[in-house]
């Protein structure tokens, strides 16, 4: 009889609500120019990326999800922020990310995510790449974190040798080299620098048992994992228990470390009995940097990649994950990496703040019911403090444009390209000429946003200041 | 006790080698004009394709996995004789397929799956398009198909209004007078024309039905069935309930719709227990129609479509379903149509023929452990009788191509391109000066395998021979 109720209960469990866990753990899988045809479930012919598959099949896959810039620095100030980096001034007319000669970081003013939950009584630990700031006041310790391990910017920065470029070189050859000894980047851990050169062949592997670690430290407590991969972002490495295992080559090589990585992670959690209480998040910061060809990724049938605003450079392969919050689907609807923030506010019951203009929606219905509709129809494409195109519904205008090449040069189109990007999803035929009110319905929205945005941005925090020896 | 020897009977056959079931039966899926990229398992960010999502992560996903022919009627000749089109006469120097006005069809000399597998027992039935010759000594029931339902070529065809030409206006507009009535194409059973014109907004639907009742009138016996779409080649018609219900429009209705038929297909084996002695292999006749814009398909990350023979046209999404007969996995191997006869041969205890060239492969080793290497190393890109391109392991060369338009003009390449497709999937960087040895193996195997089949191919079948009124 005592069986028998109990088996009624778990039956009420499961076919009623939920019940409601006031403290979710979150986790953040965050890779660097991983592209959107990147993943097997997203359709790579060749990479084989089993535990991210498995996910996707038991969590959801979001097919038209963002990021708030097609490049590192402004994508990863919108993931943290939930706001267009414009407004924190992490985006720039001169230069398009943080350099190792920059002062500036993210302002002390930005409300990330990990302060949100920090002051929700949540552990917070970030592994992997900033790029928010790589002076001590502005480390990940400073905007929210307890605890940092990682890179603080790109891997392909502090190249040893002035000349040739790095880039000129390895844009003909992506073999160029690509070594660790060549890239004098530091590793630090909170503020300290603890390995410069950071070897960079073990470094997805470090990442990834830092990040298991964290996870088996705060089993015990509420806890917020951002984890930042360096990869796949050029000078590809991969630890030596990986190379030679695709035949997509290195770069395949590359992602399936990644895939085993986040196969970790799931078992860490599954292990620590900690699967029905944790959001696993898996995305990347923009699109694949296809000038580095067979080095670069994938934006599968995307047109373009990274620093580009066409669909390649800033639509990214993302998955949610938690068999205790998300339920089972696909989702074709919007989201993008600045609706995380109200997102997990909403699971965690910590507060958005309320003082500043918030870019972010809460999908958190839509993770417990993939039949829901998004509440986001719009979505604006900043890029290097110009916006170059916006989407409201299906269709899509570009204003303005940079070609997909290391050198970015801005132009402003002589005229607008209109594009349904659900029925044409390569953004291959303009329709501007035959939906003159649609352009014109989408300008005006642009010019709104542009007028809105202008009174609320921050100053420039991209610009060199500090002379390098 | 008697309950524990169920229980180590039931572990014992789930961990030991599984019983051999000497009939299987089997259905092949064969859509037509189906890019790689418009299934979500395959990557569409927008078409759903729910039921053969779950059939691709229960089954075999084959990632690249060829068509004989990047056009419709010699890709079906390889499909159903496991031999490259140009040995039964089914590819032609001058026209791509059989139209109304041609006499030929596939030579009675043949010996397709179908007659292989009704000398052994077999049920054999047909419903759909058959496109190997339509005058009464070419249909399906000539070639081993007890069973026939279906428009026996495309169905764009006997376009009712000579003057202008359907094509030319519907590349400019793929609406353009896309109604059953302008299509004066006939529905046969067996041998009886029993429609003209087919009502083709509910062909897939009654394809279904009647594939469903194929099932079920044969449940008793080993059966093979055959069920070739019409759809998604132009022009495009959905059941009204499908109508609409796709964001990517006509083209994702379409898709969703012979989505759903495969779910029917998988259902009524459940309903009738035959899920687990079935083997279901879902692909299709060649890549995506690029031309007909939103009408057309998506290769997702290959390049170029139909009519190429750039992976585009050639490599399709193809899934193995059968939870007693395929193990699951993710399979990067080489797979082709051609390889269904040996395949199907082996799983049924059938004959492959002997006194002929066979091209297929047995391919029944991978679908019983996805960690097996492919038989086949090696496949020639074949296209209008000619040979246009081959592949040898991850290494392609083109000698000769085709623009991807309507009117098939064929041109040879002045120099050989090579490009390494595995590490470069999309076929953007010809690496032919940098590796001549491999240029000069790929010309020699070409020339040995042009000798070969030289002594062996049958005359052209495609000629144009009927006066049409």
């Amino acid at each position: 009889m005592l069986a028998i109720l109990m088996l009624l209960a778990v039956a009420c469990t499961e076919t009623g609500e939920q019940a409601t866990n006031p403290s979710p753990n979150i986790i953040i899988v965050f890779t660097d120019d991983l592209g959107y045809g990147d993943l097997s479930c997203f359709g790579n012919p060749i990479i084989q990326t089993t535990h991210l598959d498995q996910m996707a099949s038991e969590g959801q896959k979001w097919t038209q999800f963002y990021v708030a810039d097609p490049v590192c620095t402004p994508s990863r100030a919108g993931l943290l922020t939930g706001r267009y980096p414009i407004r924190s001034g992490m985006t720039s007319a001169s230069r398009a990310v943080l350099f190792p000669n920059s002062a500036g970081g993210l302002p002390q003013s930005e409300i990330t995510i990990a302060e949100m939950l920090k002051a929700n009584g949540y552990a917070t630990g970030m592994v992997g790449k900033w790029h928010l700031g790589h002076l001590p006041e502005h480390l990940p310790t400073t905007q929210g974190f307890d605890y940092y391990y990682g890179i603080p910017y790109s891997n392909d920065m502090d190249f040893v040798q002035g000349s040739p470029r790095y880039y000129d070189e390895a844009i003909k050859d992506p073999d160029y080299l690509a070594e660790s000894a060549y890239f004098n980047v530091p590793l630090i851990e909170n503020t300290t620098e603890i390995e410069r050169p950071a070897e960079q062949l073990t470094i997805t592997k470090r990442y990834t048992e830092k990040a298991v670690a964290y996870i088996e430290q705060h089993k015990e407590e509420p806890f917020f994992l951002y984890l930042a991969h360096n990869q796949p972002h050029i000078p590809l490495f991969a630890d030596e228990a990986f190379l030679n295992k695709s035949k997509k080559g290195l770069y395949g090589d590359v992602i399936q470390e990644i895939d085993w990585s986040v196969g970790q992670i799931i078992q860490a959690l599954k292990d620590n009995a900690l699967e029905d209480n944790t959001l696993v998040v898996f995305t990347s910061d923009n699109g694949p940097w296809l000038v580095f060809q067979t080095h670069g990724g994938s934006a599968g049938p995307l047109r373009s990649g990274k620093g580009t605003n066409f669909e390649g450079g800033q639509r990214v392969p993302t998955i949610f994950w938690g068999p205790g919050i998300v339920k089972q689907g696909l989702v074709n609807e919007l989201g993008t990496t600045m609706d995380l923030l109200p997102t997990i506010a909403a699971l965690t019951g910590a507060e958005v703040p309320r003082d500043r203009k918030m870019d972010g929606y809460d999908l958190s219905p839509i993770l417990k019911d993939p039949a829901q509709i998004s509440p986001r129809d719009t979505f604006y494409y900043w890029n290097q403090a110009r916006m170059h195109a916006i989407r409201i519904g299906p269709w899509k205008l570009h204003v303005h444009q940079r070609a997909p090449v290391f050198y970015w040069n801005q132009v402003p189109l002589e005229k607008p390209e209109l594009y349904h990007i659900e029925t044409d999803i390569s953004e291959k035929y303009d329709l501007a000429e035959q939906y003159p009110e649609k352009v014109a319905e989408l300008l005006a929205a642009i010019a709104a946003h542009e007028e809105e945005v202008a009174e609320d941005a921050l100053p420039d925090n991209l610009e060199a200041k500090i002379e390098l020896e």
